[in-house]
């Protein structure tokens, strides 16, 4: 490793869910990775093994609630635990993917706020502060008394759309009534108006239907969404899009959940690229070729160091 | 009072904020309001005096933390411990405004979120439940581990328009980009489509232009926010859609905060009507002929009549 | 039903992991089950659906955290965070089996103590009472600070045994060291003696032997341990047993874990039966014919109404 | 500045409150004041900007929560909350003046302890440590479990009337029954005799009488009290001073209040001077000749140092 | 028992303190004392046996924390832990004496706060709520968060030398400077005036004084103070009047400590007559015949019956 | 002292209960014991002087909770309060002794739990860290949520035993069904096989017999236990042992609580000798020649040396 990272009490460690980002933020810092294991037991109980002193570490655990998420969760759970036993001095969590974030309220009866509920539980652990990307909500930072460094997405997606150079005019579209202050960041930074998939039901027992609002004929649109989970929406808007004249459509979003029929409604939907980050790890039958990968190591590493090293992360947040 | 309510144990008090509220919904309850006096030492510090006994009681405070904030806020956590001192069985908050809800995420390095810090100081101080109404996000729920019942303004607003049969096509238009879910609502309550206004710079050192995504061409517009403070986004929205062919301009919020020029600006501008509850108390000077206030007192006070019998409350919620 | 139970306060409700048991708890004490799904989103986040108010009620959830350990745990979680926010009186938590229960100490360095982890997540979710049984070692008691009443499941096992009335003398063996007080208590109720397989390795890499401490020769040993998971130890045990003399060999114990190899280790054993109880559900294909289940449902659906009238709980511990 | 203090790590930011003050504190250790500012919204609510960033640091914030008392304490709550969010190292509040103070016990039913709950705010919000100054009952220490610092004015008051060289015997008044242990504090370093201000009523339904206590006559009076507030009490006690005898009169406390009628009443009365410190900010209207204002900021200066080396307060104590 | 109290759901335990004041207690509230023994095994720690059910029961533990301070504190908080995880429903301390009351601030460096610590001992343990009798100092009741019930026993002190009928003048006697404001509560209801022994030392190296503050001269003084420990201060004053030309005098305490040298200092004293509860028990070889005792008893059984009836205790307090 | 240790900030204070074994540990360490005295007020009530600044530092309180187990407990209690309020860096409680460890779990209905309640005391008080040594049950490491150090004794008195290099072969023997799993440990050491004692009663009305489970006859025995405390057990078993054919026997623990008539029982017993360790100190009276006493001051040393250098801990566990 060319970069070093001087200070030994730095230790980065990995849990099951971003090996290999976590490799990338390790030598983006300069390190190595801490050793531990984290395996199962016969009936399936997480055993946690860390293999080197860690007492009085300021120590960084990599690890996203991704899906199967309720294990992602135990394991880190387990693994703050077994960090405060062990004395260490600060236990940093680094969340590229905030779980169940989007239970964060009660829209209905006798709802759980599990957002809020995992936050309880990191804290309770032990764990001293977060560092995590694009809540789906950006009040989850409340649901914390510990620090957080939330960090953005959006610009390493609008940099990559930059560099495209496009000779058409763009739209950047939201693909709900919730999105629509995201679309304008990332219209922003593209310099370019916005417009709004509004889904709804004229009348019950009708039909949905994917109405636009706002000009998208002729022109380049590019969806935006913090999270593509079934691709339903996406899809749907994206062929909406299409079918009402827009010249081409990208798909983009920071975490690229795509569960259940995700890739195929994408492999089959007209949407031309899907534009992820790393944040969640896509198995390889996920990475179709209409699938663009962004690493978010670069700014997670960035943000470690200067954590670190007390500078201020806040211009990491632009 | 023709509908005295019969068990004795459950009290509503006000404090300074909402005294007229409080009393229509202690006669909706069927209640006498609590003995209790809060005023002000020669220094400014606030007094409380309860003048009744509330040992073993479920006890309703209705107070909303709007203007002046930090006296409304002290005032209610200066109760609340009397309460807990004095043992009552139950601390029941029924704020009608939620103050400080826009501070409810770090926006930019080094804000507070006070939000949480207020959802933080009232459980410290020993409150037991919350009930509310419109919280700015829905998220802020997350900010309390006690149970919070959250009410919905939105359908008091919508049962006003319906009242109106207007006879021109209608649209609802969300002032900003981050209330289209709430304009979306109210839509479906009315039937009817939504726009948004897309207010944006777009060069730097260039004027923003209040960009209007959506057709509102010819129909009565109906601006919906959930807050509206200086006014100042509400009137340029309204007299933006004025300019682009709307027929007629209709505001409305459940919070009408209307502080500074708010008045002076809704006076001057292109709105017919401005629509509000009564959250917040409104002065004299600022009930100007516009202005129609909506009553939240029998919403409120069914919840506690639910919430004390241990009915269920969501089929308040829609 | 034929003896309904009158306070329609107490709620019974199940989770995932022992439906059947949880029906017939809800017959014991007379009331049907609370209507409630947990289902799981796409991506595998879970969903809870509470299908009637609970408001003041006194609920009973059941639910062990068996495997898969850290779906059921987070099953229980979620539910009693809807549980708190939904305005339960009490949420009492019924735990026929405690997942983690063995990772109860730092057995070396950096180890976590997953057992008081769990107890501070349920802690910390809202939970107000545990009821549980037979737990790994009785100290995790003390991980809580609510109350928690600790059934035992020893009586069940050994009336089983008692009604074969064996006409050979017996002798009760611990499989470990650890298990000595257990075998000793159920030695009383069979009036017995006892007698330990001493597991050791008499050099360094030389094979482990199974020492029998005690007197075993010409008897009916009856093996007995709190948790039987992959049965290594057990069936090692009782074919030391065999070769060393004793006549047959029985094994019981209150958890059938029964993970990775146990069933077919059991079935190629000398072991004659497996006595377990349906503390932990027991899929159709471990079902095999040397497995004989006893239910708990008696033992906790008492348990359940002795603590929702303020009866002591404690004549059930003998 | 000539004695630039080294650490960069010590920072002192100040609030509304006490900025003159702020600025000597900082001007005694050697920096400069922390960039920072406290505004408010149109609508009354505080907006804190820290203009640098402040991770890693040890963070003195000064503020005494003086008129108007509210707004001075939600001001400090907020601004803890946001340095822990910005992940200060360590949140040290110094508090000249603590308002609420004499609301530390319920001296009647149902009335709260709002020093209590202050103290519990204040750590809630996430403060580490408070420096503070003569505490209206020393028992508020013991209100909070973080680390507290208590300084005594009553040196500072004494050395400035040892500085008087007085020709005449002077007497030190206690002005009501609960201030004789100061006076005698004050007494011993002046090394003169005590004499307390008995108010009574003799009878039901006659007025109070300022019987004193003790012998005054031919004396130069000096009263002592830690809080002045409407002066009603030292003004009478004054009067009824001079009536019996006392050739002159002064009066001493550490935080001037002064409220409604105070000044006018000390103009009118007998007092020839009244001697105070800058705890609290007095207005140039308050400043009227009579008063002699004393300034903390050498004493507060000197504690923050020896917190941030780790040396001994104590010895700031006498 | 004439006056059987209905309620079984309320419980009175005693512990090893005040036993005959327990049984007192009991008869005034009409219930037989919970079967209950607290013993010692043979190496000292305390083993408590509750050999009733109290599951969903208002316990009412009655325990001062006199000498031997610390085996009384410890069973206290051991009793309130098996109370607490035997399901108690709500656990009230009666507390006619609480020990360190008198380390209630840190008066030198490095000084514990051993009364604050007390109080957080005591709600970790689990207690609901405390019944107490004159603190040492008022501010004590804002060591806790829980609600307490502090009553006072000055006015049964009082009721006694009323019932004297004393021919002469009468003069209420602070012994020390931080009496005066109980000194002048005791000589409102006896309509008297007071005086204050001033106990100084003029010059280093010269012994002190005891100055008398007002006048005494031929009158009977009442000496009254909250605690008598040593006896030392109130002997001294004792004799002090009289050498000043006291007609008689009389000493009087809530809380008899009367540890080391204090029978033998009062028995050799002037003091005519030294007047007491049995907050403390006194064992007999104290009670010498100029020892007064009155019971509490009354005061703590009324307390307890509103307490458990939710009637105002407040009318207890004067 | 030869090897000074060269950090200032690693303080070592010693409380009443091992001064002697503190000693040798602050010379392990090679520092000076800091300068404390705790006595008490004529009444009983524990005075702490902490006789040097201490902020900042990290200290290390040594003191066992053994005999008088409530006044070592409250006098480390208020040490701990007295030094978080002297801002203390951290605390570490070096306990060799963990008193009511034996109450570690409810053995029968309405049992607190005492260790447990013990170790939130110690929690709240505001201890960092704690260092033990043999705790009764390791379970117990779980009642804490602060880091705690499980130092072992087993190979400190194995050593001893291997040292005597017996002739004949030896066998470790459990004294009861509890301790078998320590027994094996140090049978493991010692190369050796083991025996149990099985005290049971046949029948009611029937006396209990001391059954040996397994080979002991001709051998050395050796009876390992963690405490022994009034010496029944093991003086039985060791009576029990010769009568069966037990060569020689010795007794061992890491903990001599010997409390009652143990030295008597022990000097009339078989027991050759008693090996322990000054983890308890001994009166002289009971260090009567079978007692063999070893010292733990350099594992604690040690333990303090690698906790304050943050290294690893573990390799002192073997």
């Amino acid at each position: 490793m060319s970069n070093q990272y001087l200070d030994p009490n730095l230790k980065i460690f990995t849990l099951n869910s971003n090996v290999q980002l976590a490799e990338e933020i390790a030598q983006v810092v300069g390190v190595e990775l801490g050793k531990c294991s984290v395996t199962r037991f016969s009936d399936g109980e997480i055993q946690i093994n860390i293999e080197e002193s860690i007492r009085g570490c300021d120590v960084y655990v990599v690890q996203a609630t991704s899906s199967p998420v309720n294990e992602r969760l135990m394991e880190l759970l387990i693994m703050i635990d077994a960090l405060k036993r062990a004395s260490a001095k600060t236990i940093n969590i680094v969340m590229p993917y905030y779980g169940y974030a989007r239970q964060d309220r009660k829209a209905r009866a006798r709802e759980p706020i599990t957002a809020k509920l995992v936050a309880n539980l990191i804290e309770t652990a032990g764990a001293t502060r977060v560092i995590t990307l694009d809540l789906h909500a950006p009040q989850i930072q409340g649901f914390f008394d510990i620090p957080i460094d939330h960090l953005m997405g959006v610009p390493i997606l609008a940099d990559y759309f930059k560099s495209k150079k496009f000779n058409d005019e763009i739209v950047i579209v939201s693909p709900d009534h919730g999105g629509v202050t995201r679309a304008r960041k990332m219209a922003d930074r593209l310099k370019a108006p916005i417009a709004i998939i509004d889904k709804r039901r004229p009348r019950p027992n009708v039909a949905e239907v994917m109405n636009i609002v706002g000009n998208i004929e002729g022109k380049i649109a590019i969806l935006i969404d913090d999270i593509i989970d079934t691709a339903g929406t996406i899809t749907l808007a994206a062929n909406a899009l299409i079918e009402n004249g827009a010249k081409e459509v990208y798909a983009s979003c920071t975490h690229p959940v795509l569960s259940g029929p995700a890739i195929e409604r994408i492999e089959n939907s007209k949407i031309k690229e899907l534009v992820v980050t790393n944040s969640i790890t896509l198995p390889e039958e996920k990475k179709i070729d209409k699938v663009v990968e962004l690493s978010v190591a670069p700014l997670l590493g960035e943000a470690i160091i200067r954590v670190h090293e007390n500078q201020s992360v806040s211009t990491l947040f632009d």
